[in-house]
């Protein structure tokens, strides 16, 4: 395994489980940015467009592309995964005028429900079929537009055969857009491989870009003629700076550009991706898998004794790259670990959550983690009253 | 004049009228920046969110509220201004469910006529009354859902009657969406005195926020009910730690918010928005208007000599705080300019544009651009053959 973690700022003492929610700061991003802001914006001010401001979008998208099988000119960064989301999806359900269903996963990541169902409710007539897990197979049927899934639950960490249901799509003339929101940066996706339609991926968590980042989107060759975006902004038109009252999507990707890219941000997510590299997706999932492994053996004493239960699968196919676990003191006991250096999170109801970033995790920090989870429940230390109250963000 | 001149870094010799395309840059941004990725990203991590991140997009709207005559909780900042223009254009459009009709001006910005243009395409059954300034008066009429505007045209610098054409759209029952992007910093705004509906603006023009830094949306308190955004995002809902997979509007603006907030960017237009608290709106549009008189008296005998016509209104009310000149060596001239330490801009067909932000300009500054003027025209140094290259963003 390449050192990889040596390029990270890692807070002393600190074992961060949560690069699902928010990766670690690289050690070369603070200058980069700052040379961005000083050297760039300071000095060249508007001329930072033409010095290479304008290509972030496009060179951050190449470099997300080799991480998840895709060809360079398929991925682009930009706005959020939420948006990044209703662009897709109605992109993709213009590409099936005659068919009015969208189904997803009733546990879906929320957003991506949510941008559905504003989508739905604006234009009328659809058919929102969202459906359990087990049930996504028989839901997919002649009727279905689109299939929009997670490829990995940010609940469970379980991880879905994309290649399997983009075919079961596929065969049934429905399209597929997959949310590697949890998968991106974790472990290698192939999108091409499996034939997908339509991806969109969070540039924070795993890709460790920042509070914020800039989200990507992939819009298969084949597709990027047909898929038009209803948020035709101006920097996705064909000629901008023509300034023509008409909108003319632009080429490839660019159409999917909407407003002015938000150079700051690219410019840290691209730093960011840098790292990789320095390894490769199969080494990063080798590791990736040891550290949940290791995680998941480690913690079986822990289970047993205090009736958590392992929500997250045990066969490496149908694993991300994080381990949850259930508890009814599952707020109180995240808020004990953090006080003792050990950041996980929680998600409603009862769900613990640890996230295994292979770039900068260790089997070491794995195993002090459970040490530390163990004193937690021994000495009961989670039932003190400052770890009930509940925070905004969890 | 308070002196809000020495809180920029201005590079030297540099004279830099391009304010309205992108802000000078602050002293003290690369700091702040420089801080929240390293104290608070690098420190925190995940804990930043809830350390003052999750504030920012309201911490943010309260400060342009100041400049913008709204109430702080009628402002936010977030995404860029073309997904902004879709979000309230649809959200008005669906408060006049009876009516099918878009009015805007046939010049304004092409990204808020395209916004429309998808939207209409989208819906199905819209009428874009896209028409002249002087026309306006005449499309607005009972059929009339929204009357989408930009209050100072990006070309010539007019400035449109916002109380006046506000009053016109309510007496015809339609609402109306100001585009204040080249308003917002560079003179007093009074929303709430011209009952306006919806407005939304840029971050990184006379607000200094840097490139691609966030936007904003305005909703008049009267409307927040029932102002419902079809890009119904997680952070918008309700609740969202509570991850419903029903999609419930939150309160007040937050329903306007859709993805994470882009951190590192609002951390930038936070901090460059405090310069405004050295200074007033009204003593501001003092000076923007000392500079624009002055550069277009000092520039008369250039017009005169070189054909050049003047684009800006004369009369200040109908001024916004740039001045543009046409040409047909526009393109050419502002090359010249540039290579001369003049920034300035060019807009097909034939438009040099010149911004005069009042925050950090002197009539010093107008005197000795004029002079660069003066003497790359009698020189015709503007006529080498390498300022007629086009470049990729003018």
């Amino acid at each position: 395994m390449t050192n990889t973690r040596e390029r990270f700022h890692i807070p002393d003492g600190l074992i961060y489980l949560d690069g699902n929610s928010l990766g670690m700061l690289p050690k070369h991003v603070p200058a980069r940015v700052q040379t961005t802001i000083t050297e760039q914006w300071g000095e060249r001010l508007i001329r930072g467009w033409n010095d290479g401001w304008s290509e972030l979008p496009y060179q951050v998208g190449a470099k997300i592309a080799k991480l998840i099988g895709a060809k360079a000119n398929e991925v682009i960064a930009c706005d959020s995964t939420s948006i990044n989301v209703y662009k897709m999806l109605l992109a993709a359900i213009k590409m099936r005028p005659d068919r009015r269903v969208i189904v997803s996963e009733i546990g879906n990541f929320p957003t991506d429900l949510y941008m559905a169902e504003g989508i739905a409710n604006l234009l009328g007539g659809y058919e929102l079929r969202f459906v359990e897990k087990q049930d996504l197979t028989n839901a997919i049927r002649e009727d279905v537009a689109v299939v929009m899934l997670t490829e990995v639950d940010y609940k469970t960490g379980e991880r879905l055969n994309m290649a399997a249901i983009t075919k079961l799509a596929h065969d049934h003339g429905a399209l597929c857009l997959w949310d590697l929101s949890h998968s991106a940066g974790a472990f290698p996706i192939e999108l091409n491989n499996c034939n997908a339609d339509f991806a969109v991926g969070c540039g924070y968590k795993y890709l460790n870009g920042g509070p914020g980042a800039s989200a990507f989107v992939f819009v298969a060759e084949r597709h990027q003629h047909d898929a038009v975006p209803a948020l035709s902004g101006w920097l996705g038109h064909n000629a901008p700076f023509a300034f023509s009252p008409h909108y003319e999507a632009g080429p490839g990707m660019t159409r999917m550009i909407v407003g002015t890219p938000v150079v700051l941000s690219l410019v840290a997510l691209n730093a960011a991706l840098e790292i990789f590299e320095d390894t490769t997706m199969q080494e990063l999932r080798q590791q990736s898998l040891a550290l949940t492994d290791e995680f998941i053996k480690l913690t079986e004493p822990l289970r047993e004794k205090y009736g958590f239960e392992l929500l997250t699968p045990l066969a490496h196919e149908q694993r991300g790259s994080q381990v949850s676990l259930s508890s009814d003191n599952g707020y109180a006991i995240v808020q004990a670990l953090i006080a003792a250096n050990v950041i996980g999170d929680f998600r409603a109801p009862n769900i613990m959550r640890f996230g295994f970033t292979p770039l900068y995790l260790t089997l070491d920090d794995v195993r002090q983690a459970v040490q530390r989870f163990e004193n937690i429940m021994s000495s009961q230390e989670y039932k003190k009253p400052e770890f009930q109250v509940r925070k905004a963000i969890t």
